[in-house]
């Protein structure tokens, strides 16, 4: 067991050092690594096998709504950036400018995205004419640059991949339906796939998008009980119609502005996985999400004929799960549990010559690290049942910590004691001011989560000025 | 009829102008749009699904070979790209270059990559140990820049999306046969996906990748007889392992640079397609990548029970084939006839009130314009068919075309004259010299294609010197 120790002993303990603890995972398990310029990382294949699962369960969801996938250029003339005044102070300050092309300087210097409203509403304004052609359900998978001071791999990159949703509707109404029917997507992806439960609601106006009138979230707590900020999903009204001209002759044939909607999800999403999830053994990856949901670990691989059955079982089990059968003979398998157990590989199944000879083998489950003994022969249904088992235990486990980590505050006071002993959600009445907001986030560090939209009734008075307060808002230190 | 007579002339004569015949087919049949900053398109949806369709066929052959996805940063710094002699020479003049990042100067500027060999290296350099690690076998897909001076939409975009495979190796024995194995994928591509022929072979040293020891193609030939290079593969050798520091310890335990190659293939194929298989009527898609691959237009649709036949057999055939229901009410079907025919849809059904009576429906084919009666009752068997058919026929159209005007000439009047006369690829012995090579360019305005790796012996002496020649080589004016 030396070697195990020596392994574990490699990465910062968890509840120590949390942040140092997440950057040895993204190395460790091959996630992600750092590369030549500051803020961009090279996303490894385990990594980006889990963005592609990401994007494949989101995409099917999305074409079933009517959404269609384009792709709109990645540089943005200064002009086009700085048409609607909230957007462009918003993202102008952190945008990475093109100036040279073709070795001439440019007669207009072109920002790299760092989302894409201007470009398509420009778009938009070209090709719609009459009601008849909406809506307009368009999609990007693109990468977008976002010049950020402290940077952190998937977290905070300075350039992350992601989708971008943006679409347009003759009536407002149906863009604010459309709105939330991304956003309940949002809250599916993160919730079946990926096992993280969320807390949905609207942003308020100091941390909504820039340029739109609402901003409507799904909010995920770490390990550690700091929030992470899943998805978003926004309606902006006209906001950006009207100053890209995007008309269409409606019904009663007269000039209008399109109600638009954009909504996003990125790469940061692995970090989610990460930090909700993961052990002092590593990674551990829900099994619908995992690049590999099985590995198996032949033990004593020349004896016999282990390597045989192993690869028989292989077979036979990727019928239905992406298997891995680690043969390689330059690892101990002592190494290779370590190995796979950084990787958060949900199942491991160990095949040795005594475990032939009884006809079973031994399955070894990464979320509880339980070791349960198997007939050959019940197998696969086996397997099948503890997918379903880890996939649900895992979420159970982020809803208990939800749970436990959700408080009331009725003043500052309480306020800033849960966060400091608690971290986690903190559930107040809230006035609606910016002031009290501001104050909030400058006492505790807590910015506001969201206003969630199952509301509750907790005292008649603001948490923080003790005026009259209808609303309930929950804080929460974050990612 | 006078509808669509009038469609018809909205575009330009393909025979007349083809050029300006394939912007329009661009624009009309809703591919791409031009955008405000010049060279950079914007892909709508329907020019997007086939790119998807070839993403997905492609992206499924790589990954049975054993190459995984990864995703690597878009902004190379200016001393990395300069590390490779040959390499910046080739691309350093058509770069985008990122000056200013959050508002700040940069102190090294960094280049939009225009392809990422400088990037992988390093990476790779980063990760590999042991000759126990190779090969690595990556692929990403993504967007690059290229600043070119004259631009059109797919074929030579300033920004344009691709895939780019790299690979390092053991040997370089390896290595060459795994740019032999991907350029086999890219012929699978161009010729069973998208039915057009190809011509496999190695491009001269003049018209190879800038850091390459060697350039393996496959060309197509477009509508008007000019060739268009459909995709390339690399291989390196250790041209790039080398500056890069890319070494692993052998078996022999010593320190050795590995072998690399990179191959890859981009939304230029949607210009192949174009090119190869439109004609006066607009595009015509091969069904196998057709986004639509079946149309419905029901005629007199208020009529009985027209809708509801059409929305019944659009159910049934949606079972197997990629179908929509054109029930728009604002258009006549004559104009939808047109409607589909230029979006290149390979199969039209109309249903009409006669048509149920009759248990039967007209389809036509969008490759050769034929109308078949079939029964209800044999619809989908019939479309299964009418699928393969046309396929094949494109194909063998293109088949042909090919054969046509592909020439022999043995010295450069020959070559002139078949150029002048037919386009297409003429052949001819060529004693291997850059002059020559450069002639025959400044002479006909022809490049080199390939060297074919089916070779014949047409004459003893070279089609520019008259000095001996033992290489066959293939010439082709070019998109």
């Amino acid at each position: 067991m030396s070697k195990k120790k020596e392994f574990v002993r490699d990465i910062t303990n968890i509840d120590e050092d949390f942040a140092k603890w997440y950057t040895d995972i993204v190395i460790k398990a091959e996630l992600a690594d750092y590369t030549d310029v500051k803020g961009f990382i090279a996303i490894r294949p385990y990594g980006y096998a889990i963005w592609e699962n990401i994007q494949n369960y989101m995409d099917e969801k999305f074409k079933k709504c009517g959404v269609k996938n384009i792709s709109m250029p990645v540089l943005i003339p200064e002009s086009l950036l700085n048409k609607e005044k909230e957007h462009v102070e918003g993202f102008a300050p952190e945008v990475a400018w093109v100036t040279i092309g073709g070795g001439e300087k440019l007669e207009e210097r072109l920002c790299v995205r760092p989302t894409s409203e201007t470009i398509f509403s420009t778009m938009y304004s070209k090709w719609l004419n009459s009601w008849r052609d909406l809506p307009f359900l368009y999609n990007q998978w693109c990468n977008v640059l976002r010049w950020e001071k402290e940077t952190r791999p998937f977290l905070r990159s300075r350039e992350f991949l992601w989708q971008e949703g943006h679409t347009i509707h003759e009536t407002a109404e149906e863009a604010k339906q459309f709105t939330m029917q991304m956003l309940d997507i949002y809250a599916e992806v993160v919730e079946d796939l990926l096992a993280i439960p969320v807390l949905k609601g609207q942003k308020t106006q100091k941390e909504q998008f820039a340029g739109a009138e609402a901003t409507y979230t799904v909010e995920t707590l770490m390990h550690d009980g700091r929030a992470l900020q899943g998805a978003t999903s926004h309606y902006f009204g006209q906001n950006f119609t009207k100053p890209f001209e995007v008309t269409f002759q409606n019904r009663e044939e007269k000039q209008e502005y399109a109600y638009q909607t954009s909504w996003g999800s990125s790469t940061r999403l692995l970090g989610a996985v990460i930090m909700a999830h993961g052990d002092n053994r590593g990674l551990k990856l829900p099994p619908k999400v995992a690049p590999i949901q099985v590995v198996i670990v032949p033990i004593a691989q020349n004896k016999g004929n282990v390597l045989e059955e192993a690869q028989k079982m292989k077979a036979e089990l990727s019928k239905k799960f992406r298997v891995e059968l680690d043969d390689r003979s330059n690892y101990t398998p002592g190494y290779k549990f370590n190995h796979w157990e950084m990787k958060g590989v949900p199942v491991r199944i160990e095949i040795g010559p005594k475990d032939i000879e009884k006809g079973e083998v031994i399955i070894t489950r990464r979320d509880t690290l339980e070791k349960i003994s198997v007939k050959m022969e019940e197998l696969a249904p086996k397997v099948e049942k503890l997918m379903q088992d880890i996939q649900e235990n895992m979420y159970q486990t982020c809803q208990k910590r939800k749970e436990e980590k959700t408080t009331i505050a009725k003043n500052m006071e309480e306020l800033e004691k849960n966060l400091n002993e608690n971290q986690g959600y903190v559930k107040t009445m809230w006035c609606g001011s910016r002031e009290c907001e501001d104050k909030v986030k400058e006492v505790t560090g807590a910015p506001s989560r969201c206003m969630p939209f199952e509301q509750e009734h907790l005292s008649d008075t603001c948490v923080c000025c003790g005026k009259k307060a209808d609303k309930m808002i929950v804080w929460g230190r974050q990612y």
